[in-house]
């Protein structure tokens, strides 16, 4: 097979270039939101949306379809006469391919181009609105944001509710019953663990700080510690910490120092990084490579698992604390033992903030915005009583209001580009981390005793060989099914909890 | 009128698309080299080969053409009857507009997607090239430059000589003949104040130092003092200074900080702040914005007036010093009066390095280039010899010798990214801001006099007024002739260098 003359490799050609684009998006989302001044949000706005309607075109394309069609013919013609399972995974690509052209045809690229500068001005007015902690200038873009999801759950006319629909590019094949049941067991568990907390000595927060160019040396520390390759990454500050791939061998995250909490950046790096070795781990040959499906990642909650697995399993570990206090101490933090630094990782205190909430409250905030999103794209909530129910969940759930919206409705920026549907990834990722964790410890011993004996590499060459080279051959579903060989279920995720709760409060007392 | 109604709106819209794709170019190749990791290299040259492929097909397709056509059509029929001067000078843009087609239809595709590429990987080895001072490894790049960059004068078949053929887009309409009028008394007269030096008591280098985080605690508060807004520029790091425009309110600048040379950040920073201001006051409403040629800057020659008249006739001098040699003082820097710090940001002595060279000898370096990249183009100059005829001619004429080719003939990026005809801008900037700045004096009186009353705004308001509307209106001849009243030449540059040394050294004395 000459290179360019198979309908496969033309195809890989296509799809190449499609890369090419969608990377020069992203490397203008990452720029936005790591150096672009206020004042150019307006133009960006019409940088990103020339390139999704370029992007659209492209990928709804007559030609498009004809490549894929191609490529089905020669693959079938292949395999005739020959049965069995699709190995190699080629049909898989063609299937997901076929799926992705389906829904970008059925499209309206007006509604695209609107989506892409609803997102670019949403995005900009939530910023100056979660400054100002005012609600109201940013509503008329939710607003505007919320029709225009729903618009395009229309158009794409799926057997799914619209909700369904629009979480399908998080969780392929996530249906709103099946997340349910997965979260069932977490609306009551979690209440009633908070509530056996109370009275407990808890620090509501630390009592001291470190300056920002202290915790970004022990930030790099941490990530030479962790064997970041600097000539293929890049660590840069934004207002909300991202981790994101910008080409085959450019992976780039970022992190912010938040006032009074000494610990956030830190971790923040550990979770971001997480997400970066998931993406640095995808295959990257042939037809499993970065312009494939089977070269992507399969899903939000998978890649937040990978992300939870290095900030909570690791970094927030017991003998990781071990290791690190006396750095901490060093550096200035009024550390005397191990013990205090592992407490100040796990605070196990509710507060209002979802990046930076311990283990156990985490989930609460997502199920708060499970159901907020919910209530808004299907139930008929007027965006503007967001504010209201979003302060009277908090304080059902968590037992805490908000000072303001700024620290209440207004701190995540997902809405404000229209990602609804994303949210549940990241309680979905507790429970995978939590499930592929006890696979890994069934097979190579507990990641608390690798991180005690300081030897990361045993874990992460599990994770290279059982999870991240498997792109989106298998949903999110099947990779916890094939490595665990169990159904995913909150169990690992209550089990892991209540034990560290556990181990943390005997240690306390 | 209705927008979008008119041929002249179409035509708009159009230009307008086509600066979009043109402003996504610029921000790639700003986080290529403010960021970028080296490992993103090869992926970001596909990106940038794509535009670069999809901007010559836009701007030389027959669709861009007929909206030419219609617009002039429709421009003379509304001009029939009425006779006098271009005075809104919409008939200037339809001319360089019409130009500017006639050379992208001359390209063949295939060339500008291999100069893009070459340009990406020309950039890559060069960085390499340089830190590992190894020529021979950046030697086969620059080679297939030159092969590519000669290809495109033969394409465009201009009646100019494949040199100026390639400066037109830096410096539109000068030959070369007019280039060597220009350079010839600069030539003579430069060596010669060189010479006359010689034995004076002069720094070679300043003994002192400061810490990278306080250089750029000085270079914020001199953009604060010269009134950057914050809201729509930004400053970062990069290996070689430059400023850039991104947006219509998007302006940004990078500088660096050179070890031993602690007034090199800030200088720097006043240069492209200077580059920042042209572009921030060209003129920004109708058929003279962003989008169109009246909207843009006339030529690099004029851009580099604008910021060497920040740095040299501002930063550099006397006054200057005077404000602010105790604050460099309150630093660390080890100054007892404004004659010191005002030495030290004169030097007057000939080194290696064009960019942290002094007014005097910073000619010498063009002609050094000048020189060379005639040699490269024109004359047979094999590449493989440039690295000697290159540390001859620094012999010859400034008295130095690099100590390697670091700092030699691989210290500039333009070559790399086949930029030739582009340093001569730099000297006829030296030229144009000398002969500017007696203009300004005539009308307003001396800079030194403004900067030693501390305000700026009067000057700023004349180049805001007389230099920075005209955009592309003017060439940079006509701009000079237009302002100054006289033809552009080298005698207001020389008369202020002399002057300048005799205070210089009547103060060391």
């Amino acid at each position: 097979m000459a290179a360019g003359k198979t309908a496969w490799d033309r195809l890989g050609a296509h799809l190449q270039e499609t890369q090419v684009m969608d990377s020069i998006t992203r490397t203008l989302y990452w720029d936005q939101n790591t150096r672009m001044p206020s004042g150019g949000a307006a133009w960006r706005g019409e940088q990103l949306a020339l390139l999704a309607r370029q992007l659209h075109a492209r990928q709804s394309s007559e030609r498009y379809a004809e490549l894929i069609a191609e490529a089905r013919q020669e693959w079938r013609i292949r395999c005739q006469g020959v049965d069995g399972p699709d190995v190699s995974g080629q049909a898989r690509n063609l299937d997901l391919l076929e799926q992705d052209l389906r829904r970008q045809q059925a499209l309206d690229p007006d509604l695209v181009s609107a989506l892409a500068t609803a997102k670019s001005q949403g995005y900009d007015l939530w910023q100056q609105a979660r400054s100002a902690s005012d609600f109201p200038l940013f509503a008329p873009a939710l607003r505007r944001m919320v029709g225009l999801r729903q618009e395009q759950a229309r158009q794409l006319a799926e057997p799914r509710s619209c909700w369904e629909t629009l979480a399908q590019p998080f969780e392929p094949d996530l249906t709103l019953q099946r997340l349910q049941e997965l979260f069932a067991p977490l609306r009551s568990r979690l209440p009633a663990l908070l509530e056996q907390l109370k009275g407990s000595p808890r620090p509501t927060s630390l009592s001291w700080d470190l300056p920002s160019s202290t915790q970004q040396q022990l930030c790099d520390q941490l990530l030479i510690d962790w064997g970041r390759d600097k000539a293929i990454t890049c660590v840069a500050a934004s207002p909300h910490p991202f981790s994101i791939t910008l080409g085959p061998r450019d992976f780039r995250i970022t992190t912010r120092v938040v006032a009074g909490q000494p610990l956030s950046c830190f971790l923040a790096t550990a979770h971001e990084w997480g997400h970066s070795l998931y993406e640095q781990g995808l295959p990257t040959s042939s037809h499993q490579w970065f312009a494939w499906p089977l070269g992507q990642a399969t899903s939000m909650a998978v890649h937040e698992s990978q992300s939870l697995f290095w900030e909570n399993r690791v970094a927030r570990s017991q003998p990781f604390s071990e290791l690190w206090w006396e750095r901490f101490a060093a550096a200035g933090a009024p550390l005397t033992s191990s013990a205090d630094l592992w407490k100040a990782m796990n605070p196990m205190a509710p507060g209002c903030n979802r990046v930076e909430a311990d283990e156990l409250s985490y989930g609460l905030h997502i199920l708060v915005r499970t159901d907020l999103e919910l209530a808004l794209l299907e139930g008929g909530l007027p965006v503007e009583d967001l504010p209201g129910e979003w302060n009277r969940r908090y304080q059902e759930l968590l037992g805490v209001t908000p000072a303001d919206d700024a620290q209440g409705c207004l701190q995540d920026v997902h809405w404000s580009e229209g990602l609804f549907g994303y949210f549940p990834s990241y309680l979905l990722g507790h429970l995978i981390s939590a499930q592929l964790s006890e696979a890994m410890q069934t097979a190579i011993g507990s990641p608390e005793e690798h991180v005690r004996r300081g030897d990361l590499s045993v874990m992460l060459g599990w994770l290279r060989e059982n999870v991240h080279p498997i792109g989106r051959a298998l949903n999110a579903e099947q990779l916890v099914e094939q490595v665990s060989g169990r159904s995913l279920s909150s169990a690992p995720f209550l089990n892991y909890l209540e034990a560290k709760l556990e181990r943390l409060f005997s240690a306390s007392a």
